[in-house]
């Protein structure tokens, strides 16, 4: 009996994903986008991190093996931390994404275009939603993140993060963009190396944020959608024109 | 002496505007756009409004005479308070222009596209930066409001009003745009009729929301320059593309 209740939900659970899935590419119609429904992970740290480790040992002048920017365009001599989770796991910058998927298993997405549907918006903060984007010869991880930056405030802040070196990063532009009931915001920026703490990149707020009040507006049944493209950059002549 | 030192301030500040107006124009450089610098105006009011005095008497079944949305659409009949202010004045839609322009001594500017440069953004909050703008046959009006809707955190809400009904106002998309090293933030919606209140399309949060951090990331020595596009709506057929 038990099993059957299982299969049950199992089948609506598809049906609820698949009815997300057509709700999301009916906004983001452009022809070939992939949609990807991403469930939210609870995130597990927000203690003393080593990223606030990384930043203590800077100020003194020290820098931890791990984050030897300087040394970093040699990635064969480079280890780095997974910024994301508090596991303890260390490794080079070309094993993070194979650690990613199989450690958290994090989904990877082909396509210069993709739409990441977040579901569950509702959840406390702090929460998740993560994925990769493979693009352009590299990935990249988009991160949203539900925080209380001010206590009882709750915020959304999503950025995307190359897999690669600061120097890489620079070649890239990232667009994130939300599209419902007559209403647009797009967020475009350089997108910051995963060498650098995802953690201070939102407390600096250079990122996309909402409020909760404008993501209940762009979201659809508790899930937002947001439009993802990538470019390489042309020396950002983009701020001449508007 | 005084009348010396005076003219001399006066050649400073006229510098320091030509100056700002310059560096605007740089980062917003597409041929005809007109920059108009715009100083903050110290709110006034935020003690109980009008629009709190309308929407109490709309929860009880009376709607004061300035906002009688039905009978609207003739304007020749309707009364209609200045929104922005706690001043007494009250008159029909056609005059709220030249309201505020002679009382309010708020600029207008033609042109579709416009930059909009907001000085002092280190002002305390209730602040408000405010424009008019000739287009398309019709006012509009900008809004730039620093608020604290969390007290100590004070941020920034912009949003584009029509002088006009709701009718006409959904005829019209407008877009902000924000663009400063290497990044940019656009938001587009169509426009609010200015007989709905600005109060609570802040505190719905249903325009463009910066956070300080955001905020000071696209502002250049104290000034945020917005880019402002106007244009006919086209059923929204914007939805479906990307």
């Amino acid at each position: 009996m038990l099993f059957f209740t299982q299969c049950f939900g199992a089948v609506l659970d598809l049906i609820h994903l698949r009815f997300q899935h057509y709700k999301a590419k009916r906004v983001f119609s452009a022809a070939g986008q992939l949609v990807c429904v991403v469930n939210p992970t609870h995130s597990l740290k927000y203690a003393p991190t080593r990223c606030a480790a990384v930043q203590a040992s800077t100020e003194q002048g020290v820098l931890p093996p791990c984050h030897h920017h300087e040394v970093v365009h040699d990635p064969q001599l480079v280890p780095c931390t997974c910024p994301l989770f508090s596991c303890p796991w260390e490794g080079h910058l070309e094993v993070v994404v194979s650690h990613l998927r199989q450690t958290h298993r994090i989904n990877i997405l082909q396509g210069a275009e993709i739409v990441f549907l977040a579901t569950d918006m509702h959840l406390p903060a702090p929460t998740d939603w993560i994925i990769m984007h493979s693009c352009l010869g590299h990935q990249f991880l988009l991160v949203l993140r539900k925080q209380e930056k001010y206590e009882g405030h709750p915020q959304f802040f999503a950025t995307m993060m190359l897999i690669g070196t600061p120097t890489q990063a620079d070649n890239f532009t990232y667009r994130l963009e939300l599209n419902r009931n007559q209403r647009r915001l797009k967020w475009e920026a350089t997108p910051r190396s995963i060498l650098e703490c995802v953690d201070s990149v939102i407390s600096d707020g250079d990122c996309l944020v909402l409020n909760t009040s404008l993501a209940q507006l762009f979201s659809d049944n508790g899930s937002l959608a947001i439009g993802i493209a990538i470019t390489t950059s042309k020396v950002h002549s983009s701020e001449a024109e508007m």
